[in-house]
């Protein structure tokens, strides 16, 4: 697959645009674990995934973190070249959560396109308006939803991701994902775990039944099922 | 002062697409308390502030309810108009703090001189920006910040905002700003009341310590001074 194909408004884009792009282009692997953009000052570039998964999120003061939103396949992250915008203050920790290929359009290039380009600056418009969905679906989820409606929705969405019910994952890196502490994930993953809906193991959840978990985090009651009751 | 002085990009735009904004644009006035957007259907137009104070909120589905941010004179609000961005999904309420001026321009209008203009179309990037810095920053609060630091730092903004350390303002008002309950306000205010830090009287707050407001909105330890310790 190439950056053309990958790149959606490559076909609005005009030829010496086109060219200007190409030209500039890098193509990049890193391994999982690898930061993308640390600080708030870093910004070498946009990032279109070709294939991977990134993840942003940003810390407290005190170190607790929090996943704010993640990005896959042919998703550009906007965040990684911040100053492209010059009004983009906060900041945001960019990982690569899985081996990552992309590739790298540097900010000045890019920033040039969205000046001379109403396609590109449209597009950036549109990019920015789905981050911002997530973090007010995110800011949503941590202010209104208890942790055991977070807990559940996060392994659904796990699970999703990761195309299995088993996910290898500990419960400190779900309270990094959620904002939470490590105790509080472990205690509720054991009543989860009492319900019937997931087995612990170590490094390991396995989802035994979603749909209960589906309903929990929804805001549905959960009909309680213990070893022993009749199915 | 008129529409041209107030909309930052007016001297950027065409002689053609200046005559369309101002043949569109309508002048109103609303009264403190009025809706400006309510569900997130509503797409009336951009709203560009002439003089007064609006409000952007969310509920949960118990009906409790958080400040995002404000806005003031000469600010325009974009997410009163969400439908000009295709990709905003979330809900905002909007509504009047003030008495408040304002001139709307259709979306319609302002959705096509973005689809033609890269200026008006990254002014909107830049303003979407800034509304996002807003909740990146709102959000960082809630997540990280205890109450008492967060009531505090919320004083402080409505004496800024005010131009007074009298504050009229209820603990239920206050709550809803916060995404809180009234106890928990009446609770943190007494608290500052014992530092003397305020003082409470009927719908009515008076800062009588504001350094000390201060070091607390920003996490560092407070001298708690109570009635009788020497000065």
């Amino acid at each position: 697959m190439s950056f053309e194909s990958h790149f959606p408004i490559w076909s609005q884009l005009q030829l010496h645009q086109q060219r200007l792009l190409l030209d500039s282009l890098t193509f990049q692997i890193v391994k999982r674990g690898t930061v993308l953009r640390g600080g708030s000052s870093d910004c070498a570039g946009l990032v279109l995934i070709r294939s991977g998964q990134l993840r942003a999120l940003f810390y407290s003061e005190e170190g607790r973190e929090i996943t704010i939103y993640r990005l896959f396949d042919g998703d550009l992250c906007l965040f990684c070249a911040p100053c492209v915008i010059r009004s983009i203050q906060f900041g945001v920790t960019i990982l690569a959560e899985k081996d990552t290929e992309f590739w790298r359009i540097p900010s000045g290039v890019y920033q040039g396109l969205m000046a001379q380009s109403a396609v590109v600056a449209n597009y950036t418009n549109e990019l920015m308006a789905s981050r911002f969905n997530e973090v007010m679906s995110r800011m949503e989820q941590f202010m209104w939803r208890s942790m055991d409606k977070r807990v559940a929705a996060f392994l659904l969405q796990e699970a999703s991701i990761e195309g299995t019910c088993e996910l290898r994952i500990t419960h400190e890196a779900i309270a990094n994902h959620l904002g939470s502490h490590r105790e509080v994930i472990t205690r509720t993953l054991r009543d989860f775990q009492d319900a019937g809906m997931v087995k612990l193991s170590r490094g390991m959840v396995t989802i035994l039944d979603q749909e209960n978990l589906e309903s929990l985090s929804i805001g549905r009651v959960i009909q309680r099922r213990k070893k022993g009751d009749p199915e």
